[in-house]
């Protein structure tokens, strides 16, 4: 349905390298609970897949001032770059929240939704991949969504078994504020997905 | 002011039925907090009412996908449904606190929100069914940023009264996690104010 | 790059009254914390130019109700003046903790915090001032971008600190809000630099 006039590819292109970026931020995180080892230089790691994330969000910008015709609405192109941008700095606030609380023992739960990260990034990165061409891009995007319950429905249940078993207030707001911020980027990743709904929805 | 051609009333309806929804969860939400028995039971019908919402949400994303002609900006009509469905999904997300904390005996204030929620829900069924037709939107529009402020304060006052007096800090961080859940319902509810005003305002 | 045709210049001076109203709550929240006696009356002060806020964000909307040529897009007139808003409002809700919770002791770092929102505040007055005549709106944005990281990474120091050293949970809890409370604000001074961009990005 949505077929877009290629008028600038390499916008495009950004954009691609963007959700590669992500992907690589999100697989680092999974790659960080499947082994919580080396946790210090791993989420130094994340730090720098997310200070590309914003080098990469910048050179768009910068381009949407030089360029005079857009493949799609300026104002578009620049919400898609800091949503996308937006995920990536969750991911990485999430990590923060591990050095600033010293997390030893991260429950199974945050492992979880490291992974459901993933599978949001990865059907990101089909999404934007697909703006160009075709109507895959909605598909997509109900996968994200549907994603997102599930993230929502662990980070639920996690929470609730923390405070059944967890008698350390402090403790418990770390590990609670750990998940959270987990939670927190896959809301980020639905409200990208909200953001190519609305560029289909205005070039069908 | 605003007098949109209906080029296809039937996204009026459903905007009709979503706030009816809304009502449904708002008024049910009331009614539990009046009566705190049967509470998991009761949140289950909320739950169940938030999921009827969801899929509100998504004939109407499918209609616009169908749809050439629609009654006004195509993108607001995805942010109008996504708005109100946020709503029932913070009244919801609320009660899933009572069930994860298990919370027995909410304050006094959780029922006072709840009516300001209600109050809000009712002023938005009538700001959405004002839209075809007159500029009467805006006048509910202010009404529900009101009733925002007076739950703002409300909560504010609950949460100050609850430092003062419990000394149990996971209780404090539950029942003040269920007030500002409350609180945020009542924020989304003048979200779905300012998508109408928008809306009136770029088809003035 | 920008050079918007002013069609009615006094959108452009409520706009700049506006950033003057917030660099005036700016400025008192880096008094409050400076020099921390008189606590309620200089919070009530703060209350005051936040209600004055909000009086010149419904002029401005009553403004565009009646005017049939705006100097640039009528939502985003309208975005503006909410986002501006948003920032007072979050330095007053900073405020209402304090109050809500007899912070009697607050940690250096509010005070650190409190300047970095008044540097955020007088760089957003410029963008603003810029919006009729130049392409300096977006060095501004980049400034208010910047200062947003530094403020992170300040709230971050400084509730890990509190983490290390605060072993009274309540006390935790009240201490961290307010540090995130004063972040959200610089986060919410960021959201209309973002508006700020979206407009100068349209109307290049």
């Amino acid at each position: 349905m949505v077929r877009l006039i290629p008028k600038d590819t390499s916008f495009f292109e950004m954009f691609a390298a963007m959700s590669n970026n992500l992907i690589d931020a999100a697989r680092a995180l999974v790659d960080l609970f499947a082994d919580y080892h080396n946790v210090e230089s791993k989420i130094e790691d994340i730090r720098r897949i997310e200070h590309r994330g914003d080098e990469m969000t910048h050179s768009i910008m910068r381009k949407l001032n030089q360029t005079f015709i857009t493949p799609f609405d300026r104002e578009d192109i620049h919400t898609l770059a800091s949503s996308l941008d937006d995920v990536v700095d969750f991911i990485n606030a999430a990590c923060a929240r591990i050095v600033m609380y010293r997390i030893t023992d991260p429950p199974a739960e945050a492992g979880q939704l490291a992974r459901l990260i993933l599978a949001q990034c990865e059907e990101l990165e089909k999404a934007v991949s697909h703006l160009q061409k075709s109507d895959d891009v909605l598909r997509h995007c109900v996968e994200i969504n549907r994603l997102e319950n599930e993230a929502d429905q662990v980070s639920r249940v996690a929470i609730a078994r923390l405070f059944d078993h967890e008698t350390n207030p402090i403790t418990l707001i770390k590990i609670k504020e750990l998940l959270e911020f987990l939670e927190t980027a896959t809301d980020k990743a639905e409200d990208v997905a909200d953001v190519l709904e609305t560029i289909v929805l205005k070039n069908a």
